[in-house]
């Protein structure tokens, strides 16, 4: 589930919303799993992993992560993204581009409180995406923390990232790859829209 | 479906059977769709896009499409993308990094012809991700196409894209995100593993 709060009454945004509530009435699974796509710079690399969105807030798309993690790095270095859905129960993507940032200290203390401890547990034992010498000595940094850390205080590295799409397109499979794909850009005043070839 | 041939005698391909295997078995459904994400260096900007992959052959990954499409632009640009598939059935993500390059003319030419004429038709007509009036001109362009043109016949401006991955994660999601990560890096004389922290 996604959380929506003060949707821009733009075209894009309506789109969204009605796919994702069709997608939702598909009993889509994972319907707020979105694939992130970063550029490094320093490794001149491209790397993708997909996340939870959690809530879309005006024009601010926000996930929650480690902020010492390689997609965070990838993000200082580089702050423009891809971002992209697939729900497969209505054969929709979603295709967007943005532009990320980190969310203030306030939005990322909210959403931390509001957890599972257990998560809280793991963001605070974890530290993301180094190497460990085996999933036991996981498992056990995770027990130690669940019984002796204070779950209710956020680690200050962990937490929100927020993207503001520039760019949507709206893809719908069909027979023969005959498929509808129709374009968003912003521009100064508003969003032009624009139909591609399949 | 992917089409198997001659994998690599080493673990992340192994791996990586397994995986498809369960996946197939649970009923998943578009297990041989594949997130690929690249970076148009004259626009300074990663973009995403789901392909259907087609075939493993030895270590190289293959899917069509349209030469002059943004993709193949933006492969000409940056030639390392990353590749990734996300299971719901299993709770299975594969992250992949890798080198794409075109595959030979021939290997495009037998494809196209094991395909439907009506997606042959859709292939020759669409100037693919190109703005266009409206889907109606594209409905027209492809009936046309259909009735008149060699449907046997490949154009140069579509064929195959080959990649070989260089780096592979196989994330295993569970409880509490306390999820198992194993990466696979290319190293000289083979295939380096290490486990990753959730």
């Amino acid at each position: 589930m996604i959380v929506f709060k003060n949707l821009p009454e733009v075209d894009p945004y309506q789109q969204f919303q009605k796919d994702y509530l069709d997608a939702e009435k598909a009993n889509q699974p994972l319907i707020h799993a979105i694939a992130i796509s970063s550029f490094n710079k320093a490794l001149n690399e491209v790397e993708s992993r997909f996340v939870n969105l959690k809530y879309i807030e005006g024009e601010e798309w926000i996930f929650f992560s480690n902020y010492n993690s390689p997609k965070a790095k990838s993000f200082q270095s580089h702050d423009q993204i891809s971002a992209m859905f697939y729900w497969s129960t209505t054969n929709v993507q979603i295709r967007i581009k943005a532009n990320v940032k980190e969310t203030n200290k306030e939005r990322s203390d909210e959403h931390f409180q509001s957890r599972q401890r257990e998560k809280n547990a793991l963001a605070i034992a974890s530290n993301q995406s180094q190497r460990i010498s085996s999933f036991e000595t996981v498992k056990s940094k995770f027990t130690e923390t669940l019984e002796n850390a204070n779950l209710g205080k956020r680690p200050d590295y962990w937490g929100g990232f927020s993207f503001t799409p520039y760019y949507f397109e709206f893809w719908r499979g069909s027979d023969f790859r005959l498929n509808h794909r129709k374009a968003f850009s912003k521009v100064e005043d508003g969003w032009e829209s624009s139909i591609l070839e399949p």
